[in-house]
């Protein structure tokens, strides 16, 4: 307590002599009062006074010199003592800067109170609470005897339960030294964006297709060559030349294609043809509804597709755990770029999840969460035929969490009135349109993508009630 | 148990069928046996083997049409069904890429038995485990009833909690809305590099200075501009024009010195008049051993400096966890570009991290941490005057968690020797020469930095003693 008190003398003697140099009471040169002077005319310890002295000539305001009075540093010319209050714009910013400004901004919104249908949101209850908490405290106690920087790459004993579950589940053939575990699959794409693209690059994207990846890639400096998808995926058949194509092959986003098997060697030829890379964007393979998921890209071709995995949809996006399987030769810059962007992901939660796929409580979980969701999908669906019959049509319904649905009759102009309409009706509802290329053109029918993994089955029903009500009023 | 084996049964029968694409037996547009007809011949029962079938069809191998025989594919040409092994070098890599792959990448060893100096590691047993576990099984029990992609700056309230933090304990004075979260301050550094720098920039860095942030500035395409430092830190009175300066205000990295009140001013004006901005790394502000932690850069010019601040050196550099405090007119790039580089920081850590810092867990264990590093510090320079006397000379060891010593009448080329050697008496050891611009000149003497966060003091005492032994011999 007593030590308590001094040191809050100290800093009011500080405060008291900073603001003296500054307001030009004390001059640069000029002495000031012995600390014995000093602590008689504060009525404090001598000891205090010295501290206060001593911080002062640590931070170069006062020079102490053996037997001497302490003088004020020269060079201290006297300044306001206020900070300025800023507004007003930046000093240069680069070239990287000045792209990601003109790219549009997502609005953030709070979670509509009926239903809403934000793709990528999980539901809470969801969470597998207990074998998280498990591993989390066992990773915990197990922690390292020195905490220090980890591999870049990511933990070993996670890259190797990894290896062993993407070849029974995704069909990968891949060894740990070529998996690199990210902050999220959209670290992921930042870093194919870094390393695979200059300024003024080419690359294939489609259309409609994903935003953030495209933001990722153009912010760096690429240019985007929007190439058309169908029901099989990217049309694939006649690609121009580019440094890199980015795809999601298992289910098209946000259309649902899947690629099918000749576009997938066509766009393998065409890759090896250009010396161009495949980013594959596994963003949701672990959930088919009806049949086995589809193989990746990458086990046809593991020389020129990175594959980008997430965690995102299977435990929470808020993990912001990904990983991406690289080809052997790209291995060092991936894993010099991590350690440079960010030494390496959370150690942690990677042992965490590491423990989850060790002792088989991920893959539980992973179907657990899948039944849920074929059950949500299967009331949307449901509901949509109750109470929009022929005049929604749904499209990529079959994998994924989300499906999108065509308002027949509803021109595409109505998308915003409808949005906020749903809104006010406490709906979330969010367009198709904004997923398409921004210069070319559009669909003509009003369309919107429902996500539905954050919703119980009552929410989704009640959520399609309202809507139904609603578009009856737009039509 | 009986769909397990129908699964199993149905995999079987999908490798074999694309195995007969892929070596020629089936050629596109052959018609495949019936259904009936292939499960009769495979043992099988129909629907698995129309289950097959489908799956097939949903990859791109087969086409089913209703009420017509399964046909393979168009335009699947007959290719090896074995993926290339790869070696060789990649594709074409961006100039980013490029620039990365030329700089050196640490050579990563294991801890040395009987005491590693490694700077940057903190001891296990130092973490806070019960605080840390109970705010992280309060927050996965708090956890949103949606799981959803948040704020990129990071939770607003561990922004809130952190500003408050950063007022009591740094005397930083800014709003929750100039707060980004960062995964540890590397990201922060390469968020600035991205932003600031474009290649050919010039940036003013310290020499010797902290290699990894000089790192992130030059695969940015930025042009090192080294100026030296002395005991008041870097000698900031003329410095060239450059579009960033790097500086580690509070304790130079590695040598130890304070920037002074001086040369603050100067470094501001400089900023100021040459349109630049000033990166303060405060990688340790909260380790000031006799005096207390010295004011940052930040305090006296909000608009210049961005101000990088780390839990690394408090809870673990595993964590990964960070943050940046930036001018107001940087908030919208900096969020934009941290969304696009990865969304934001884990959620869960935020969550953790903002309910130590609002019951005053936090604080607490940075005093007690302090208090124990402090005593780490006591034993080493003990050590170090009793094994040594006057043949080491200690330098920056009033703060942070490690000091630099230099070995008088040791030859710097003696460095490599003696390095070679302790690692093999168990003892880890790390020159200050790297950390030097490599083009310059470098000090003649032998010089260490000892990083003492890692180990307790009996490791401290003993690895101390065999360095003694060790040099003499080297002498």
């Amino acid at each position: 307590m007593v030590q308590l008190e001094q040191e809050g003398v100290a800093r009011r003697i500080i405060a008291a002599i900073k603001a003296q140099i500054h307001n030009g009471t004390y001059q640069p040169g000029d002495r000031l009062p012995s600390s014995r002077a000093f602590a008689a005319e504060w009525g404090a310890s001598r000891t205090t006074v010295t501290a206060a002295y001593n911080q002062l000539d640590a931070e170069g305001y006062l020079i102490i010199r053996q037997g001497a009075r302490a003088i004020v540093a020269p060079g201290l010319e006297r300044v306001s003592g206020e900070v300025p209050v800023t507004t007003g714009s930046p000093r240069n910013l680069s070239a990287f800067a000045r792209r990601l400004l003109t790219l549009p901004s997502p609005t953030e919104q709070r979670p509509a109170k009926v239903a809403d249908f934000r793709y990528g949101d999980l539901s809470g209850a969801d969470f597998p609470v207990l074998a998280w908490r498990r591993a989390s405290n066992k990773a915990i106690l197990n922690r390292a005897a020195r905490l220090r920087y980890g591999d870049p790459q990511g933990s070993f004993v996670l890259r190797n339960a990894l290896q062993a579950y993407l070849w029974r589940a995704r069909g990968i053939n891949c060894t740990p030294d070529q998996i690199v575990i990210v902050n999220g699959s959209q670290q992921g794409l930042d870093l194919c964006a870094r390393l695979l693209l200059d300024p003024g690059d080419p690359f294939i994207i489609e259309n409609p297709g994903y935003v953030l990846a495209r933001h990722a890639f153009v912010a760096a400096g690429g240019i985007a060559v929007p190439v058309a998808v169908d029901a099989d995926g990217l049309r694939a058949d006649s690609l121009p030349p580019a440094r890199l194509a980015y795809v999601t092959p298992s289910h098209q986003f946000p259309l649902g294609g899947v690629l099918s098997a000749t576009r997938r060697r066509a766009l393998l030829a065409w890759a090896t043809a250009s010396g161009a890379y495949i980013v594959e964007d596994d963003y949701d393979g672990e959930y088919r509804h009806d049949i086995s998921p589809i193989p990746p890209l990458q086990a046809l071709d593991a020389d020129s597709v990175i594959y980008v995995g997430t965690m995102s949809k299977t435990l929470s996006p808020t993990l912001r755990l990904g990983y991406l399987v690289v080809p052997a030769s790209l291995r060092r810059p991936f894993s010099e770029a991590k350690r440079l962007t960010d030494r390496h992901a959370p150690m942690l939660e990677q042992d965490v999840l590491a423990e989850l796929l060790a002792s088989g409580a991920y893959e539980r979980h992973v179907r657990s969460i899948r039944r849920r969701n074929t059950e949500r999908r299967q009331v949307l669906l449901q509901a949509l035929a109750d109470h929009f019959g022929s005049k929604a049509v749904v499209e990529g319904a079959d994998t994924g969490l989300h499906l999108v649905v065509w308002m027949k009759g509803t021109a595409a102009e109505q998308e915003d009135a409808i949005i906020a309409a749903a809104r006010s009706a406490g709906i979330g509802l969010y367009p198709v349109s904004p997923l398409y290329q921004p210069t070319g053109p559009r669909p003509r029918e009003a369309g919107f993508i429902l996500g539905y993994a954050g919703l119980d089955t009552e929410a989704l029903r009640r959520g399609v009630a309202v809507l139904a009500a609603l578009l009856a009023e737009h039509r």
